[in-house]
């Protein structure tokens, strides 16, 4: 059960609280990924620090491993679990098992899939999600959907769009506990098919709404006009989700155009790979140019790592292949999205929105 | 500069405090190791936070990569490259060095070797490996010294333990600075000629001595007579420090024959390989039986991840190759270490170390 309350707006930008059992959550809100069961590098204790007020957990790695029945027997829940006691986002499996590509098979039922850990022969329906979701003792549940991999034919979009929705509805009826369950639409890049989606899901009683299929692999602009038009549209009153996005600027674009939440591996794993967000953009830390260079990432940023660390000592780390190099390029990255995400509520507030869209823009071209 | 004294005695058994200008030491102590400016997977404030008083920097890494004069020239001292405030002791770089067998090449001067990273031509001598040091900035450094690899002839042994006490003469005089200064012996398993060595090493002024060159895969119990019979004769007044030494067993019986000082990756490395040190023994966190155990690693332990964790969590992040997995365990391992020297020091002061020995005797065989 949650509740959402739009404090401030700025054109079609919004500034809200969603209230939860586990606390609440101010959105525009970005939410790090646990996948499975853990964020990547970084422990509770560390993102409680950064200010993290919610995490997202992948129903598809948890269901093969540990298994949710094993995490609803042991702990009773995944934050138990995991010792964070603040709100998960559960996504439904659906994007992940559609990933598999020739791994799986579609029925109206619901999807055959093999488990890329052991190859065993696993099957996931919006009844088997909302199941999973509810041992994992999920705050915000999403319903299960196809995202069809692009490009495809309009008679199998319109085919999935449909099947997805018949998904939402059984989704609906599946849900036996007092956590929230948002829907999701589809309809890829084309427009027209992209808002008659949003309607047939947005007449559903969901407690939010997502924008699903997007930063799949299309071209930017097209993910924009997607945004652009729809995002206004979804649902007023109830917190609107765009999956899976983004950069720190399609992000902002999002908030522009009314989103007020937001997921992505982006932060994380660009960590992993030495590539960190500044204010002035992105830093390699892998170049030989900053090998005797004693300032912080960012001479702006107040995290642990940029308060303690050097961009001379990092590349060292990263190059010798350190356990603690991705630990502080993590800390870092996500300090940098929380934070932005800040800017931008303060920004909204202030209705001044648009400003920092200019400047993030002025920084990441992406 | 140091300085030493002993607080309490326990038959051969010393409790003490070693005193440097970064603070105090109590001894026994166990140092973790940072081989590359880093102890691996635990940030500098979680070692704050699990009390380690110092640690141990690996001179031979160090000067490979990012180089000693990278870090004299950025930061000063590596104590500012890794921001831990509390004393570090160096090691000469000479038992990595002879790891390398056919890589390296031993002459009078000193050792010809090639980077294990680039294959880059070195040479390290006592006056370079105490350069080195100076330049790390390192609070005690240890004199440059051959770890012959056994089996060797007798002959080549005492060549050996002769060029390492000139080697010790050259150490002495080549240091610049106010650091610290210790000497090592040799010796292999062969007590008359570890008696030998230790003479001529500790009729030099180093401010401390070292038993070197065991728990290199000779038989437990050569290691333990070696200790037995030379411990209680090195300089009484100065710490003695057992390198690369070893398991919860291993350090109480070196307590128990009068060494104040340890070293080991033991805690770090089996961590990461899932072996993790409980009041009960030896916990391999991969174990079946441990997937739905809902008890922390050790029920007697007040860690963080103790506090927060449980076997069958940790269970999943090992197998999920978590990056969180070794973090988790090496701060458990690592307070197991430190929380036992500091009930090593307790017993010694109430005269009741052999007690500690009989009881950790009868959990951990090795």
């Amino acid at each position: 059960m949650i509740s959402f309350r739009i404090e401030a707006r700025s054109g079609k930008a919004r500034k809200g609280v969603i209230e939860t059992c586990r606390g609440k959550i101010e959105t525009p809100i970005f939410m790090p990924v646990g996948t499975q069961g853990a964020v990547k590098a970084v422990l509770p204790e560390q993102l409680e620090e950064l200010g993290a007020q919610i995490i997202l957990g992948n129903t598809y790695h948890l269901y093969l491993r540990p298994g949710h029945r094993l995490i609803k027997d042991v702990f009773g829940t995944i934050h138990n679990m995991m010792s964070w006691n603040r709100p998960i986002l559960t996504d439904s499996g659906g994007f992940q098992v559609f990933s598999l590509g020739p791994l799986r098979k579609i029925t109206e039922d619901g999807v055959y899939f093999s488990s890329h850990i052991d190859g065993s022969k696993r099957f996931i329906s919006p009844e088997i999600s909302i199941e999973i979701q509810e041992a994992l003792g999920s705050d915000i549940m999403m319903a299960f959907d196809e995202c069809p991999a692009l490009p495809c034919t309009l008679e199998y979009m319109v085919d999935s769009m449909n099947r997805t929705t018949r998904w939402a509805e059984r989704s609906l009826a599946a849900k036996n506990t007092e956590a929230a369950l948002f829907g999701i639409f589809q309809g890829g890049v084309d427009v027209e098919l992209r808002k008659k989606h949003l309607r047939d899901i947005s007449a559903l009683p969901f407690d939010g709404f997502a924008i699903g299929g997007l930063s799949v692999g299309e071209k930017k602009e097209d993910m924009y006009k997607v945004i652009e038009e729809t995002a206004s549209l979804m649902p007023e009153d109830k917190p609107r989700y765009l999956m899976g996005v983004g950069t720190p600027k399609d992000i902002v674009k999002a908030v522009l155009e009314g989103i007020d939440m937001f997921d992505c591996v982006m932060p994380t794993r660009n960590a992993r790979n030495g590539q960190l967000f500044t204010s002035k953009g992105i830093l390699n830390i892998k170049r030989k140019e900053f090998e005797k260079d004693a300032r912080p990432i960012d001479e702006n940023c107040t995290c642990y790592t940029c308060r303690n660390f050097s961009r001379s000592y990092l590349r060292h780390l990263y190059r010798a292949g350190e356990y603690i190099s991705p630990v502080l390029n993590s800390i870092h990255n996500l300090y940098f999205y929380l934070e932005l995400m800040q800017k931008v509520r303060t920004h909204v507030q202030k209705g001044t929105v648009e400003d920092l869209y200019t400047e993030i823009s002025s920084v990441y071209e992406r």
